[in-house]
């Protein structure tokens, strides 16, 4: 299992523009056959700083993902508006019994 | 809904010893009634770097698990070996249809 946190800051007078492209992502992901969760929040103190919450089974299909038609047209879309570069941070379950790095 | 993201930022040589902490803590907030979600990962690129991505219903409830026992006693424990101070983000779904702010 692997977890992945995603972050963009988008700049303030864009978030208008980006939403439709974030909820087109969002639905779009959700229908991969390999994505287990894709939820995306916005930061209460940062309407600008929008979170990814994924869960993927391994890298493999984080890597598919991110080759997707729709990520690949998407994602340049919503880069278009940053205000700095995203952040990634690739996660695992941190009390396993056992390591689970993939 | 209210999601959260609670990064802990432990010393290297002490990761050892927050892990039974953390596992308690995340036993016993899991057991709080209004607790819907409150996972602990760890980034793959930091072994020290602690991420807890927890769901409320609301600010009262994060409030309520702030002022438990179990959270009274081990976050002190934890904090004893942080490496500098934890960074705490409250978002909103970002994709809601009306706003939800709580």
């Amino acid at each position: 299992m692997l977890k992945v946190i995603a972050e963009d800051f988008i700049k303030a007078d864009a978030v208008h523009i980006v939403l439709p492209f974030y909820r087109e992502l969002v639905a779009a992901t959700k229908r991969e056959p390999l994505c287990i969760a894709y939820d995306l929040f916005v930061d209460q103190n940062d309407p600008g700083h929008f979170i990814f919450i994924e869960e993927w089974p391994d890298r493999a299909a984080l890597a598919a993902h991110c080759a997707t038609e729709h990520f690949t047209r998407l994602v340049p879309m919503i880069d278009q508006h940053k205000r700095k570069d995203a952040v990634y941070t690739l996660m695992d379950n941190a009390l396993a019994k056992t390591t689970n790095s993939i």
